[in-house]
């Protein structure tokens, strides 16, 4: 006899899903494998020694506090520098409506925790960050796909229906597609989503990585009262901090701080007062120099060989910034079917269908520039090439 | 002409509420005071030099993964950890069921996000840990009391209505009421629950915290099939590196850790490799020693001076292990009222009603004994008994 298992899930854990791309990953982490998949940074980029800097002084300059509970909102000091460098980002905001979040995956979750219920729609771009889906979709909200061309989500085709809650969107070099959305086209969204009282999420975890010229100002810039803004200090600084924040409006940041209070009481302290050593020692910005260099080598060297091997075969645009190409394949092949030939083969990469709310994208791929050297980018793309071109095989 | 803000929430937001001791924390944090309110360790217990070793440490022995992403289920060396550690207290749990969280209160967020819902209840002890019911509001399930007597929540009294999701309870030091469920009224609890297949949630961030004897064995060794166990690193090393953990059956487990994926990608993994770096050097259980024998000095004197000052005024029962005191005030009073003058008068403490989920406790108070040194909670509860004597009056 089969024991009744005590446990009656909500109903919202039917929209649960694991990544695709953490399970994939967990297929295809040989070692040794040339990984264009996870966007991970490579490990060594990261400011080993600024942190142990910064721990040691964090530890020493504020014992009182670095162990100890805090404030919800977060660190003031912390904050108020958070909104220095917003506005070097032309983003003018007051500290108060900043909220440190444990990463921004925590703002994803909290936004749709106040934003989203059964009924409510989200429209968002396709393909885009399937890691928002996610932490959507407990919410019971419906992902709803705007369409876009290359300048990203076109302003006529906002959905203006009352159960659409907002647009979520990440205009600096996008997560799949590397895209950077350009000032006329920002004003002009900033402008239909005002017109048509739809609020914006605008998700920007790779702002500071561009490679030629800053992007242009966040949108929240052009309409502050309707817009959240996602920030994190993941890829600037270190993933494994899990430390992001945002910023709402007076009306909207109230209730993300109680729904942050609920779900965790507050970001590590620890972490604050480490991350805020580290801005204090201008150790980010240095640090960050060498990442924008590093990621550029790593971008370069990827387009080079997508020359070389893909010329033909697949169509891209280059990023102008970020961690991503996002490559068109022209044969009429399934990436996600391909996935564990090219990583018996010795190279992994993420399927396009991966990133869509609705069925789509099976012909396209991801490839991240910011884990590999050089060196083992061009050798990936190589046997990449080789498996596409078996495939593409009557 | 008033603009419409564009921000639709979402109906659960009108479940939010701020945590009244921190609202009230707010209202008294005047430098100075006494503080025998909010359950903040003292700055002066915390392992800061121990804490900055295991930062160099993690960062030299692990610069590969501390600062990089890693499983939502936590590092797999800190979960053998755990559940070793958790052997010890008489719980033997395969660490692949455990859930490193960010804080236990994640752990909680994460039990309301997987089981709770609208028209659904959870059965909590009346009084019981305000953060808790702060958790599950979002997913708007109701919280109901169940009976409790001095040793606990009677097991005759559980719920067994198919709405009840589960019963929520801190058998080790409670909080507020400092109870530890004894050994037999563990058995007939589990036995009962198993029964009327009503799952436990088990939180034990005090069970560490003993002075005397260790606490019996968590509930969940008694129906490990049935019940989520939460512990916490915040009370016995520090809660500001915000790290907890959960355990929870294989049935429910990957629904967890799907819903933790969604919320946070996973808990710092900085802060993970710290606090293994301290289990490695036996720091955890040094520090543990000494955290034990300075509550135990801070519960001395609290005892000591309730007897002095407010014998006659009150009752109380001594509690054997934990962070707090509750106190009945004979007279009709409301705490709650009194806390503005007592803040006045110097001394800090949090209403009883804070504690209830349906109107309750408005006589009693909660005081902490771990934040102030003997002598001031000597000075602490005199003050406090003659504001409780003025309010008596007629």
């Amino acid at each position: 006899m089969t024991p009744t298992l005590p446990f009656r899930p909500a109903r919202r854990t039917g929209e649960l899903r694991p990544s695709m791309i953490r399970e994939l990953m967990k297929l295809v982490g040989r070692p040794g494998l040339v990984s264009l998949g996870g966007g991970m940074p490579s490990a060594a980029s990261f400011p080993t020694r600024a942190v142990e800097e910064a721990c040691s002084r964090a530890l020493r300059t504020a014992s009182d506090t670095a162990l100890q509970y805090g404030t919800t909102e977060g660190l003031p000091a912390l904050r108020e520098r958070i909104a220095q460098r917003l506005a070097m980002r032309g983003l003018l905001v007051d500290p108060a409506w900043v909220l440190v979040t444990s990463g921004s995956q925590q703002g994803l979750d909290l936004v749709g925790k106040v934003l989203l219920e059964r009924g409510a729609r989200v429209a968002v771009e396709a393909p885009t960050y399937l890691g928002a889906l996610q932490a959507f979709a407990p919410y019971e909200g419906q992902a709803t796909a705007v369409r876009c061309d290359d300048d990203g989500p076109l302003p006529e085709e906002l959905p203006h229906d009352a159960q659409t809650r907002a647009l979520y969107l990440i205009p600096n070099y996008q997560n799949p597609t590397g895209r950077c959305i350009p000032q006329g086209r920002r004003a002009k969204l900033a402008a239909a989503a005002r017109g048509i009282a739809l609020p914006l999420i605008e998700d920007d975890p790779y702002g500071d990585l561009w490679f030629d010229a800053e992007p242009p100002p966040p949108l929240a810039s052009q309409w502050p009262e309707g817009t959240v803004y996602l920030g994190s200090f993941s890829k600037v600084l270190a993933p494994g901090l899990r430390l992001g924040f945002l910023v709402a409006p007076p009306s909207l940041h109230p209730l993300l701080v109680q729904a942050k209070q609920a779900a965790d009481l507050h970001s590590s302290t620890f972490v604050q007062h480490v991350v805020l050593e580290m801005m204090r020692a201008d150790m980010l910005d240095e640090h960050l120099h060498s990442v924008r260099a590093r990621y550029r080598r790593g971008r370069d060297a990827m387009e080079s060989a997508l020359r070389q091997h893909l010329g033909g075969q697949a169509t891209w645009s280059t990023p102008a910034g970020g961690m991503f190409f996002w490559v068109q394949v022209l044969a009429d092949v399934d990436t996600a079917r391909l996935l564990p030939i090219a990583a018996e083969r010795g190279v992994s990469f993420v399927p396009g269908s991966a990133f869509h709310c609705t069925p789509g994208g099976a012909s396209a791929l991801r490839l991240s520039f910011v884990t590999e050297t050089p060196e083992r980018i061009e050798e990936g793309i190589a046997t990449l090439a080789d498996v596409l071109r078996s495939a593409g095989q009557p």
